[in-house]
């Protein structure tokens, strides 16, 4: 293959890399912000989206049983092994436009680019169904149905409004029964994802692109408190059970907590008052906790830590504090063979690379568990994600795809990369 | 009229009320627990069997253009003055069966044991469409209507799904053009409304009947908190604008300052987090405060010290706090006469009287500012209201029943009441 096209053009490709973005941010589930959850009806018009531009550039594409929208360049022999890039076409509420969205576009940038040159691996571009965990609290249900982690409880995983996973399927027009045809064979030879980094430590260090050596591991908590609903007119102070005051005191003290312990973040993201209205106490509170450290030891330490300050709050207000683990994540290395190229391939596309550790979850976290696993970063301007104002600079995605070409390039022409044997 | 009914049929009419109560309350929003907010569809269900129950006791009956079900009992003379005896046919979610649909259904009995007597004034019973405040954050919607104060903002306030009063009450098939037909005029004598306590006191001293002299006053906020939304995982703590860890820390200063105010109460009932994703950093916090307290003066204060906690905690944190006031509702005496004429009804049906002042608004609160109004409190088995297991006793029913035979039978008999003349 040839890297030598010119700059105009890899310019025009990340402008349409952009152009893209701003396509898919439009199939949503609101009215007036973004919000396009696992197997919702506007990710129907998504990957209609996606699967036109990868059909010009002469991909076939698939949606398998999880949802996720798979999308298949051959290699120079039918038998040639493949290689994934991709990431997630899902989103929180109020999202942003490229959290996901960007690396996916960004694998179809790199085929474009390939325009037809036949690699000694295929590339299988992979728009993940779910990662953000929005829907059922549990994340990587897309990712989990390509190592095959998606058991019979996840199944059973019901929504807000009562539907299951499995019902989520079905009801998205896909069998359930053909989950097992979507776990990756022997034949990967790796996973690759360009992603936001969704914080500010690029952009502090003026860098454009990062290289992931690792990911933080993360603890998902669903908490409730359950107190005595009561009339806010007529129950004295003394004689409450609030499960609501019983919750704000363990907030409060889950933030003093964290701030102790470097390199800790902790966060209640969703909490819902029992029965809700003004004038009644709350009997009962739901709430999220999301803890995240590099040192597994530590994260899980510090979980041990709030749980049982919600059980002493808990037991002081007579109230019962009760908590399931949604997600129990083991930080991740990523593979050390697929980084040194990365950090190659940047410094071609003349960039200097940062080595860096994620503070977030993705989608290769999970693929690293079967097939190496590479993440580059694109800087995230203001460190500001899941979020509206969530963006990425024109001359970053130029980069990236330099950066990409570059990479596939190394990777093609490896003998050490074309030895390797997946654990799929 | 008589009021020598012997105790076996009293008996059965309480019996009665508690089994009209049970009925009503399988008229619900909600599949497995009662919600029956205003003008929802099952009201129609609502009124129609209050319908049916007044229409046995030969009462003429019409729904008002707020959604009020108004029977009318006629007096001796059509001139005759009117007395008006109600309560509340809306409930909280999840609610007890007795709240508000005692009052209704003890009018109803009140009529019954009258038997086609006719009294010197006619008998008006009010099922009120609104009072708890739960669809539109603004509570007594249905007696503002008797009292004129349904004005053109409250017509415009919208409902968690965008509807508006107006639309509500041409969706429930009303006409809001009508709502001047539904104001008081000159000749109303009273207002008397039977109510479970909600609170423990009456329990507490083994009394059966209560007589409400006053209402403690309440102001309720909309309160919210503006930070900025990020990720929770690429975060820093020290970085972080997080508007619910700022409401927790508010709702821990509310809890621990109304504590330190004797008889004053401060709830958040209610709380959202936007975007409520577990792994999204709260940007905004929309809560609500209900504060109350028999001095308007100790109340007012208390709001505006805590409001200024609120400002100062965001301040702190870079956060933006805003609030407006739903509600401002001054504490209301209620009328001496009635109340005088209450107690020697208690004795008459054998129970020892307890005066007391109401930790709950009423809808008495709003008819009071034009008419002579009165309240009878029913124990509270323990104390507990706004919750499936709020229940009242047997026993309790058959003396308020007893209490309503002998306060018509006194007010028949009253040249004092019939002379009065009400505000409307």
């Amino acid at each position: 293959m040839s890297v030598q096209t010119t700059t105009k053009s890899r310019m025009a490709g990340a402008r349409e890399v952009i152009a893209r973005c701003e396509a898919l941010a439009k199939f949503s589930e609101d009215t007036n912000s973004l919000r396009r959850t696992f197997l919702s009806p506007p990710m129907h018009n998504c990957h209609a989206a996606v699967y036109s531009w990868l059909k010009s550039a002469g991909v076939s594409v698939r949606i398998d049983a999880a949802g996720n929208l798979r999308g298949f360049y051959p290699g120079a022999d039918p038998k040639s092994p493949r290689m994934l890039i991709g990431s997630h076409l899902d989103t929180v509420p109020n999202a942003g436009k490229y959290d996901g969205m960007l690396g996916v576009v960004l694998a179809i940038a790199l085929l474009e680019e390939l325009d037809g040159t036949r690699l000694p691996f295929g590339i299988e571009v992979v728009g993940f169904s779910e990662e953000e965990g929005v829907r059922f609290g549990v994340p990587f249900i897309g990712s989990r149905a390509l190592v095959g982690r998606i058991d019979p409880d996840l199944l059973q995983r019901r929504d807000y409004n009562g539907i299951s996973v499995r019902e989520a399927i079905q009801q998205f027009g896909l069998d359930d029964k053909q989950l097992g045809a979507a776990t990756l064979d022997g034949n990967v030879l790796g996973y690759l994802e360009f992603h936001i980094e969704q914080g500010p430590v690029l952009e502090k260090l003026e860098r454009q692109l990062g290289i992931v050596e690792a990911l933080v591991g993360q603890t998902r908590l669903a908490v409730q408190f359950f107190g005595k609903t009561n009339h806010a007119g007529t129950t004295p102070m003394e004689a409450r059970h609030d499960a609501l005051a019983g919750a704000a005191e363990w907030m409060v003290a889950i933030e003093s907590r964290a701030k102790q312990i470097p390199g800790l973040v902790a966060t209640v993201g969703f909490i819902e008052a029992k029965p809700g209205a003004t004038n009644v106490i709350p009997g009962e509170v739901r709430l999220s906790l999301d803890v995240r450290h590099r040192s597994d030891e530590v994260r899980m330490s510090a979980v041990r830590e709030l749980t049982e300050l919600a059980e002493g709050i808990a037991k002081k207000r007579g109230l019962l504090a009760q908590w399931n683990a949604l997600l129990e994540q083991a930080s991740v290395l990523l593979d050390e063979f697929l980084a040194d190229q990365i950090e190659s391939a940047i410094r071609l596309a003349g960039c200097e690379p940062h080595r860096m550790t994620s503070g977030a979850g993705h989608d290769a976290m999970i693929l690293a568990e079967q097939v190496p696993s590479a993440m580059v970063f694109l800087r995230s301007p203001g460190g500001i994600s899941h979020d509206p104002a969530e963006t990425v600079l024109l001359e970053d995605v130029e980069k990236a795809i330099d950066c990409g070409v570059h990479l596939l390039s190394r990777l093609a022409a490896s003998q050490e990369f074309l030895g390797r044997k997946s654990r799929a």
